[in-house]
């Protein structure tokens, strides 16, 4: 394609190159918030089959800070168990064993949603249009440029990136090119980020020997866990059943190198593969339950395994990759969307604070900080995983094999981290466990548990986790302890008295209810609880006083305090960051310690 | 106004006048299983605020069954507690106590709902329009006139019922007149419905003397108990506090001759009187708290309570009456809309399985049977609490007071009722007790207990409503035993093959999934459950084979058929009308019993 000329030169705060999950998670992150942004994709339209489609419980609970959990539920399938198959002695294979999909107990939602990545993309879209933001496709960055001017670098308010853009035409040419001006650029352009290779960030990591076909399809077939998550390891080959929307299901299958047709250096030659020919190896490992062969498949491919970690997620905190642009790992463990879109929910609210001057250029450092760690943990486990999952079955034959119970325990022990759940944020400026003793069983650094408190006015259950919207604010859940006793009411109120002093000072110029999410949460009960007793600077209405009681039914709700491990005579301060995660925990009577956590990143204001 | 020549002559299935919560909910039902349906009302528009708001949990489980729960959930405010004040020794109120407000221990939604009559009915206009129905207006019927030609009125397919609808121009003159034939005509148009006048049927019963005002505001006040339903004895007089959407709160005061200025002949003098006044009023029942006058009201009125019925609900099973039409009384309980809307949903279904064949007419006989009980009942209860509620709180000097305890108990013994959710019709053709024993938890005649059971094929938890729609098909709930076991699942395809003998017989020309939703209810474990294993005549898909266990985490579900006292060595099958009130339970091995209750009204197919 020969270049046209420039025809058109623009600024915006954040160009965001890729518009697979993790750049829509991106794109409506920081639209929703005000940020002047541009989302570009080289695809002409939003994938319409296949593709990744696991969405993990901590990724739900993302889903719904933004709002969008409601329809991800509505349109998606879940998954609530899952089966293991292995050998059975007549030659086929059976059921061994079904246990919970879901093991980290604390998941408020217990299972996995699978959906194809075109309908969750939707959902992203969908979103950013209400908020004025649709991508602008198909068109490809052709040069991007970092300005090496410390003084651009470090002004939050400058464009030090400039990056050309070509438009594609309908007939494949190269359309108008025009430059852009960008505060910060995001590469969300995939496992062979234009993004990346520009900025010459290596991959670190390897191939491995692992050879996989997938295939969608409506099923037809007497197999009994069709429905499940499906793990079956027989002497024919192992396959893995995913269950989808619409009836449908997706199947991975183990592949060795002949069937894969893997030529000498080492590549899968696709021109001799068709989704036929994966079936048939899915009706021998399935035998002897029958799945017929289907008139159509609804997408298919196949793949090499392969684990590596860019070397680092940012250049001077000015150009960031996101998603497969900085690890690529197997698909099997369901990570990859929940990964990457994880890696832009925690880089948005970030970007967010430093255009708005609310914090300091270096809160972005704390990106690469805390999710290079899990991307490297990511590919460790799936490692492991992965070797577990394409391993032999252990029987007579081969003792060396991989036992029911080797993968069964190996699924339970990484239950926390392929939910998601147990993400924990390393201590950092935004992270810091000094008073972690306060509120014992929430662990800071991981995501706020889910509990369900009383608002104290009416007595209506609510989920803690729906007063944390992302919309960039920290949030203080004020554990007042009993406000209907009246010496704590009198300490309340002094505490309340000293917050506000604290804050003012902390607001970067905004209010402070714009700045922060303040709910107070009192250990009195439904039938003593006054909750306009509580100081009004605590609650900006009614509906945001909360108490730790179970509902009028009793079976929702009691026990938070008892669950965070927060002693009511004492109370706490558990500062919640934007994205969810407990930054911090502070001692009512503290509240030096909380203005230097909340001042140690506060911008100019 | 001047008679305009008659323009247009039509044929309508279904003619509904008025539509208010009666008449749309009628209109609803009816068009989405297929009718013919036309609706008129004389308003121009649909009410802008107040009018009837409450929503009880069993209207919300009926609203679920149609679709519409959600967004009623997201619109509506919910009340969950109530509480109540009396005199304190210092010449205020003081708080009580505080319970539940619904004491229905069964209802799936443990509160009830608040949102304006506007807002209800929009719900089901957009529901309508998906249907292609629209509501006439402003549009006003003339004359009606049914034919006395026995051979008409016994041909479900005649329209024996002729009535002249005039349209109201914007100047309020009349416009064109049309002539519409009708199959069967339902009177939803209130109170003082002209259709019930036309059919000169009598209301029973009398005015007595409570007088109300009600006050639809924004409250500014420092009443902790706001956002609860609140029932206020004082000394300076009565009130009751229902909060509403949007920060809204409705309060009912109890008004005495002088501030009502009751004229010589008992009316209300309407020209006297004003929100403000009322206003005062409730100041000073509130007393030692606050309640600023607002700049505006919402809305308001003034009315004394009259509880009558009408003497028949329908003339010939052509004529129908609903809703206020048929009972009037007090608003205090929340049960005007909730009766209303809750009697079209008793007749639609049948009003579906005559206009089709699919029964007889004599089907029609059991609405008057059933509803005119009920609103009997409810004129009784309603007269025993507002005598309560209008009475004097009890105290040194009004000994022969109302005091906490009556009304507590009270309001807790009505629980049932009031919530909607103990609802009972009496045995008839569709309302069979014989095997009452073989669910014995489950009442015959009652709506459906909510109860979660889980998909046999994937673990996922449901709840049994959500498997019973308002789609006009009776629902048979096929409690099998444990499927598990291979003794009981040969006994289980016995039972199948049976069954799919028995109702070929019974669907009135339909297919059998068109004519009777099956569930099979498994008490294997999802463990050790094949879902597929059960016949599949039992199941039309395969998330609609359930079992009896609790949830992967072990929170939801479980003990169904312990909770229905369905012993799983002998099953039952239980037999869901239409409107998700039990019809019968039946032995798994008595077909003959199944066949003479559903024969017993199926019509000629």
């Amino acid at each position: 394609m020969a270049a046209n000329p420039i025809v058109k030169e623009s600024k915006v705060d954040v160009l965001i190159v890729g518009a697979g999950p993790a750049g829509v998670m991106a794109c409506n992150a920081l639209a929703r918030s005000g940020v002047n942004v541009r989302i570009i994709d080289q695809r002409p339209d939003k994938v319409a089959a296949g593709q990744a489609d696991g969405i993990q419980p901590r990724t739900i609970e993302v889903f719904q800070s933004y709002g969008l959990a409601e329809r991800l539920l509505k349109e998606g399938n879940q998954m609530h168990m899952a089966a293991f198959y292995n050998p059975s002695a007549d030659g086929g294979i059976e059921l061994t064993d079904r246990v919970p999909d879901v093991t980290a107990t604390s998941a408020r939602y217990p299972f996995e949603v699978t959906l194809h990545q075109g309908a969750i993309e939707s959902i992203f879209l969908d979103s950013m249009r209400e908020h004025g933001v649709e991508i602008s496709r198909p068109v490809i960055p052709t040069s991007l440029t970092l300005s090496e001017d410390e003084t651009l670098l470090n002004d939050p308010q400058a464009y030090p990136v400039r990056v050309e853009l070509q438009k594609i035409l309908e007939n494949g040419e190269a359309g108008e090119t025009e430059v852009v001006h960008a505060k910060f650029v995001i590469g969300a352009d995939g496992a062979h980020s234009w993004v990346r290779r520009t900025l010459s960030i290596s991959m670190d990591g390897e191939q491995t020997d692992y050879i996989w076909g997938v295939v969608d399809l409506n099923p037809d077939t007497d197999f009994p866990d069709i429905r499940n998550k499906t793990a079956i390891h027989s002497n024919n080959g192992s396959c893995m059943i995913i269950p989808r929307e619409d009836d449908k299901v997706r199947i991975y299958i183990q592949l060795d190198d002949k069937t894969a047709h893997v030529t000498q250096d080492g590549r899968v030659d696709r021109s001799k593969l068709r989704p036929g020919l994966l079936l048939e190896q899915v009706q021998k490992t399935l035998h002897p339950y029958y799945i017929r062969t289907p008139e159509k498949y609804d997408w298919w491919t196949i793949y090499i395994i392969g684990q590596r970690v860019a070397s680092k997620f940012s250049v001077k905190e000015r150009v960031f990759i996101v998603g497969d642009a900085c690890h690529t790992h197997s698909p099997k463990a369901g990570q990859g969307m929940n990964a990457s879109m994880n890696d832009s929910h925690n880089l948005a609210w970030k970007l967010v604070h430093v255009l708005n001057g609310w914090a300091q250029m270096n809160l972005l450092k704390t990106y690469e900080y805390e999710r290079r760690k899990y991307a490297q943990d990511l590919i460790d486990f799936d490692r492991q995983f992965a070797k577990l999952f394409s391993g032999k079955p252990r029987t007579k034959e081969t003792e060396d094999g991989v036992s029911h119970e080797d993968f069964l325990k190996a699924f339970q022990t990484f239950g926390g981290f392929t939910s998601g759940i147990g993400i924990c944020y390393l201590p950092s400026a935004i992270t810091d466990t000094t008073y972690q003793s306060l509120a014992s069983k929430l662990t800071v650094g991981q995501r706020v548990l889910p509990q369900i408190f009383l608002r104290a006015a009416d007595s209506r259950p609510i989920e803690i986790q729906d007063l944390l919207p992302s919309d960039a604010r920290f949030k203080l859940l004020v554990f007042t302890g009993d406000s209907s006793n009246p010496v704590q009411l009198e300490e309340i109120r002094a505490i309340s008295n000293k917050l506000e002093v604290a804050l003012a000072s902390l607001t970067g110029g905004r209010s402070v209810g714009d700045a922060y999410g303040i709910v107070p949460i009192s250990s009195a009960t439904k039938a003593n609880v006054r909750y306009n007793d509580l100081p009004k600077f605590l609650w900006s209405h009614w509906s945001r006083v909360l108490i730790d009681d179970v509902d009028v039914k009793g079976t929702l709700g009691g026990n938070g305090y008892d669950s965070y491990g927060i002693d009511p005579t004492h109370g706490a301060i558990v500062v919640v960051r934007p994205d969810g995660y407990v930054g911090t925990i502070c001692p009512l009577q503290e509240m030096d310690f909380l203005v230097t956590y909340l001042g140690g990143f506060v911008g100019r204001g």
